[in-house]
């Protein structure tokens, strides 16, 4: 419910109509776990009842240099919710239910609508998910910030069973690896993807990007995908979950591999989306650092064993998001490894 | 445990030996609330047992443009310290104890010492709280900020059984308010006080600051004090209290006023600092800016009943924070005034 704005202060005065969507993007948040009122000092929430060893699973994130395409294309709501995307995904693959956001905005010359634009972005990310936007802070430092620029980062508070809790430590040889389809770049690789898509192909933000039939703007604000009601009707049979954010597919599965497990991953099981192949081929760019900067279309990776994947296929269509086998679980030490089966 | 290192990133290679006193920081700050390993996607930590109605008391903050005075300065490790206290500080006026830490590093053309300075500050912050560092996140993005600056923002996570959090509401009139005396400007009023400072009276960061005895570094770098362990001992005996950051001592002291009650602040009650008043000299700054802007020596305000404020000023004594009865609480209008009684 706090919202503070910091001393070298946003001018909110006559900004009355922002200042109110602001307010009501906010209490669009609240949830039967809220508590406290507006102006408080700090956001507050209750722990769900009838936990037995409730455990916070906690993240700080950024959205990266994507501010600067939203910037371009001076849409500000998308960055909002993926921000709040990316941190779910980020608890998600702990099994935690996120109950929290915090926010924070600061930059050299925003509007107070542009901030309003902002937060009506976070608050409908926090809304999809049931979870309340707790609080924020809102800075403008011209000093710091480049003018008209301004970064977001957020912070998501989720709860899982302490038992319940998802390390990767039961992954075995055998399992499986199941993909679940991104929407595009996610959040990640946005140096390089502008370096190409503006310095090297030389188009601007509303040009058509390559063969794709959508604007560059479209494209790359493409919102990051939140995994959340895909996986969670499935999360008591899953092993281990990767969120596929920078360093790509082998730089985050390794991060849950237990010992004596190697990951083989088979990159015949599908086909990049075409965005890919476009920045490949524009930038010249070898697969090696194309796997280590981009998501490539798989943006969550579930590992499971053989028999839970249909029922995880089956929750994840239901929620409209594509999934694959895309390698499994082998015997090996600790290391991704993309091979053809 | 988690320190995720954005892709258009640090560069770490090289440096090994800041690496290895970022790894020592955090590892410092584990609690045995600590659940989880380094490398997981969010870090963990357990609610505390044994409490009936958990109820997290959260903030997000940044510490304002006290960071380009440090800089200046080249002296980083004192604002991470700061980001702390001062999170640490407006979680307590609510009743709540913290128990974990998530940092925002983000700028341009950091050095990745610069970056351990930071990290080392902020869990000297935590350890002092016995709060984990369960996280945070670092970006480099010269497209955003100016080169050679950084931003600093941070979220805290408490906790408070719901029936004991403060709001306020408690407050009635009769009660008095007690001053706990700041360190210095805190982290508030660094536009004004550096225009003053480095504008009008043509300092430099180590010129000694006007007749105080030391330097501007010194005197503007002051870290933020910490009133945990000075106003917990007697915390159930409080009515409210009202951590004054930006908006000064009016600003933050009405914030927690219920209906029916006015606040009545003794300006003869105390000395400001000397740093105050040569601000307010130097800069030819109105009492009311003065008030608006700075805290003028009063870091904290308890409201607390008149039998009570002994034992609150044993126990700030006990850890070496001066305090004084600043005023009190008459019926009326849900403001603060300046009247001498």
């Amino acid at each position: 419910m706090t919202r503070q704005y910091a001393e070298a202060g946003v001018d909110l005065e006559g900004a009355e109509a922002a200042k109110a969507r602001i307010g009501q993007a906010v209490a669009t948040t609240l949830t039967p776990l809220s508590v406290g009122r507006v102006g408080a000092f700090g956001g507050m929430v209750r722990i769900p009842e009838g936990m037995r060893r409730p455990t916070l699973v906690l993240s700080t994130d950024g959205v990266g240099t994507k501010v600067l395409v939203a910037l371009e294309a001076r849409r500000f709501d998308t960055v909002g919710e993926d921000l709040v995307n990316h941190s779910v995904n980020d608890i998600l693959v702990h099994g935690a239910t996120p109950i929290a956001f915090m926010d924070y905005i600061a930059g050299s010359q925003m509007s107070v609508d542009q901030i309003a634009d902002l937060v009506e972005g976070i608050a409908r990310g926090c809304r999809a998910h049931r979870m309340a936007l707790a609080g924020g802070e809102t800075a403008q430092m011209p000093g710091l910030y480049r003018s008209g620029t301004y970064d977001l980062a957020g912070t998501i508070v989720g709860v899982v069973e302490e038992d319940a809790a998802i390390h990767g430590d039961t992954i075995r040889p055998g399992d499986h690896l199941l993909a679940y389809a991104s929407t595009g770049l996610h959040t990640n690789g946005y140096t390089l993807a502008r370096r190409i898509v503006f310095d090297r192909m030389g188009l601007r933000i509303d040009d058509r990007l390559g063969d794709l039939d959508r604007s560059v703007a479209d494209v790359l604000l493409d919102v990051h995908r939140s995994y959340f009601r895909s996986v969670m009707p499935v999360i008591t049979q899953v092993h281990g979950l990767a969120h596929i954010t920078g360093g790509g597919i082998s730089g985050n599965l390794v991060r849950i591999l237990p010992e004596g497990c190697e990951a083989v991953v088979d990159p015949t099981s599908w086909d990049p989306p075409r965005l890919f192949t476009t920045l490949q081929q524009a930038g010249g760019i070898s697969i090696e650092e194309m796997r280590a900067v981009f998501n490539l279309g798989v943006g969550l990776i579930a590992v499971l064993p053989p028999q839970a994947v249909p029922a995880a296929q089956a929750a994840a269509a239901a929620d409209g998001v594509a999934t694959w086998t895309m390698g499994e679980i082998r015997p090996g030490g600790q290391t991704v490894r993309f091979a053809r089966p």
